[in-house]
């Protein structure tokens, strides 16, 4: 079924990378005491958003990679609707990257390259959840690697994490937050917009596709659900047995109203067992405000695993987006290559940097004499201190400054520690706790 | 160096465990038709909290793991402080799991198991964080793997996730809370503690050691820091490499007058690239409330990666206890024995369950009329639902009822929203939205 396995010439669509890969390969030839480093060879199926991320972001990463896992990645072509050859690319391939969508041809597609052995990194949540199990039997019949990490949750590497980390464990539930267009409308909803503003909004800002119904119906989500049923449970889970409701009937007053009550609203996707049996469903749920998930906000996911043995484990990130989904398709092609439990030598040590700036908190005891908060800026201010915000607190003899300064070298803090510490109306050595990343005020 | 290899008597550490394993081998050889499912040998070194906790794991889901990987993972030897023999453990094992900790004679044994072809998984910071390099190295040469999850943050799979998932990524900055007796600490001083009371409330609760001092002092997190900036960074970083500051010199005082900043305190590892080069460091550090790490409380830990692709992950989860480090243990087994990537067929696939309980918030819009309330009160408590929070809007013919019910099945639920639409005060259809995990109130 599989064309003969003989290099040939390159298609269109990946012109660029393919250039900026024969630089390298040329040099490795011309140095003959050198091997050149041997290349790993990737086709990759559909160059749109996430494909020609993907493309760019193998090129950046191909040297790096080469470092740790032995081999250069190198695309030896590329698929479009209007370029390249399948049969081509699968002879020229150890690895097919799928990122074309839908169920046809990359269901057929994919069964050929995992039946003609190569491994197969896919980002195709709705072909999984039609076809996961034909797909995965042709793996494990040919003995390769199917791996879609970037189907699910965006850069949050839950497939990987059910499939390896928890492989050995007894999983009860898995429930989580895996759409970020609809978590970035509810999060506009949440403050006051209501439903047709805030799908707007996401449109305007990319997080939506001008036809949203895939997100905001829930079948996206429920999609993703059934994959991560089956890899939790090791049952097969089809798209068509997961319940979904979606987000287009909720009111924005609903949520208003429930925000009296404590409660904030999440598309959750639950995954448990239950009954003996198997649950699997995504529905509008409110949480109140000291559950894991209510504080994610925006276009983010986050999913949480729960077992008797671990507990729970929560993670979090963008949900996805071209870059984010190129990230973790490339995690899955390192994955593909090399057992990675022993990396390779460190080829360029980076050096140890020890003084760094940080914003601190300050607390300085001291007697309220006339003059004293000026002689601590000075002193603060000389070393290029600006302080962002203070309290003083107390009186007379027994006073006390506390305060937050902008960032700021750890040496030049101590200095200005040093020499407040030597004010005499100081009744008490000050004291300096860092303040990390301001930004989320 | 290694002992002849012919399985030799089991020592008395794992009797246990290997009775409980035998009447299923006994099973696999009387019923002949059927092959025996194939052992993988596994030599476990110390027998403490985790070495036990792992054991027990172990044999509770040997029969899972043996459907997922095809072999069933099997103890042939314990080696204890006053039982056991290591040369003969290693010459029956594939797999050596070190939960001895420290790093004399773990070193030596973990040297001779990889240069003897074995794989190694092991929890031991301290060893990782001084002679990491020594035995990264001896599992190149010997081409074995080396897995350490359990090593750093308890269940939360940082080092899989750094190291296989990110291993094409450009990471810039992996920090997080990776102690949780600090984090428990922190918390009870957060609610008013002294540093004395929280640390014997910690030491109470089992989360702190008789002597504290390697959790309290930042040491524990340093060296965990020092393993993660290796995987990161692909750096070579000693523990004495990076200065650390602990909790013990806290005030109570200053965590009141930070709150008033909108400031909370957290033990913050941080390993990020800084002036082309690496910094690496453990201290106290105050976060803004909307910081991801901000809401991470009691005994947990949680760490954040950031790269300009993935923007950033965050994973969190309980610290270590003995289950958990089990439970992470338990998965690097899993994944020394088979590439996960295509899951064994399963073979008790559970039903899908469709009616399933949960909390609901409903809204109900009515003409205010005596005996309204009562009306939709009874028409839910004949469905056996019982309210937990009630709020009444509005007046006369524009009244609102917002409330949430305790968990109901929903099928229940929409006979009773059902009978309340048929009342004849109703103004609209009653809307109910599901509320999900109450005890995060």
């Amino acid at each position: 079924m599989s064309a003969s396995g003989t290099p040939t010439e390159r298609v269109a669509g990946e012109r660029s990378a393919a250039a900026a890969t024969a630089p390298s390969a040329a040099a490795g030839a011309a140095v003959a005491a050198a091997p050149a480093t041997a290349t790993y060879r990737v086709g990759l199926l559909g160059y749109g958003t996430v494909g020609s991320a993907f493309a760019s972001l193998l090129q950046q990463r191909a040297e790096a990679i080469a470092r740790t896992a032995g081999r250069r990645p190198e695309l030896v072509g590329t698929l479009t609707r209007s370029r390249g050859d399948f049969d081509r690319i699968l002879a020229d391939s150890e690895l097919i990257v799928e990122l074309i969508g839908g169920v046809e041809p990359a269901r057929e597609y994919l069964l050929r390259a995992l039946r003609a052995g190569r491994h197969v990194v896919t980002a195709n949540k709705l072909l999984l959840s039609q076809h996961g199990e034909e797909l995965l039997q042709a793996a494990r019949e040919a003995g390769v690697q199917l791996r879609f990490e970037a189907a699910v949750a965006g850069v949050v590497p839950v497939i990987r994490v059910l499939g390896e980390s928890l492989a050995g464990a007894h999983v009860e539930r898995v429930h989580g937050i895996v759409n970020g267009t609809t978590n970035f409308i509810l999060s506009e909803m949440a403050a006051g917009a209501s439903y047709e503003q805030a799908l707007a909004e996401a449109q305007r800002q990319g997080y939506a596709e001008a036809d949203p119904s895939e997100d905001v119906s829930g079948r996206d989500a429920a999609a993703k659900m059934a994959i991560l049923a089956r890899l939790a449970f090791g049952a097969p889970v089809h798209i068509d047995q997961v319940p979904y409701e979606g987000i287009e009937q909720l009111q924005t007053d609903d949520l208003l109203y429930a925000r009296e009550l404590g409660l904030g609203l999440k598309l959750i996707g639950t995954a448990e067992r239950r009954d003996g049996g198997l649950s699997v469903r995504v529905h509008p749920a409110f949480l109140y405000g000291g559950h894991p998930l209510a504080s994610v906000g925006g276009p983010y996911n986050a999913v949480t695993v729960e077992s008797e043995a671990i507990t729970e484990i929560t993670m979090s990130g963008p949900g996805a987006g071209g870059p984010q989904t190129a990230s973790a398709v490339l995690g899955d092609l390192v994955s593909t290559m090399l057992p990675p439990a022993a990396p390779a030598v460190p080829l360029a040590p980076l050096e140890l940097v020890s003084d760094v700036p940080s914003a601190f908190y300050i607390h300085i005891e001291l007697a309220d004499r006339p003059g004293a908060l000026a002689a601590v800026a000075q002193a603060l201010g000389e070393q290029g201190a600006s302080i962002r915000s203070v309290l003083q607190r107390g009186l007379g003899e027994h006073a006390r400054l506390v305060m937050v300064i902008h960032p700021l070298l750890e040496s030049s803090l101590r200095e200005a520690l040093r020499r407040i510490g030597e004010l005499d109306f100081l009744r008490a050595t000050p004291r300096a706790i860092r303040v990390i990343d301001e930004e989320f005020v």
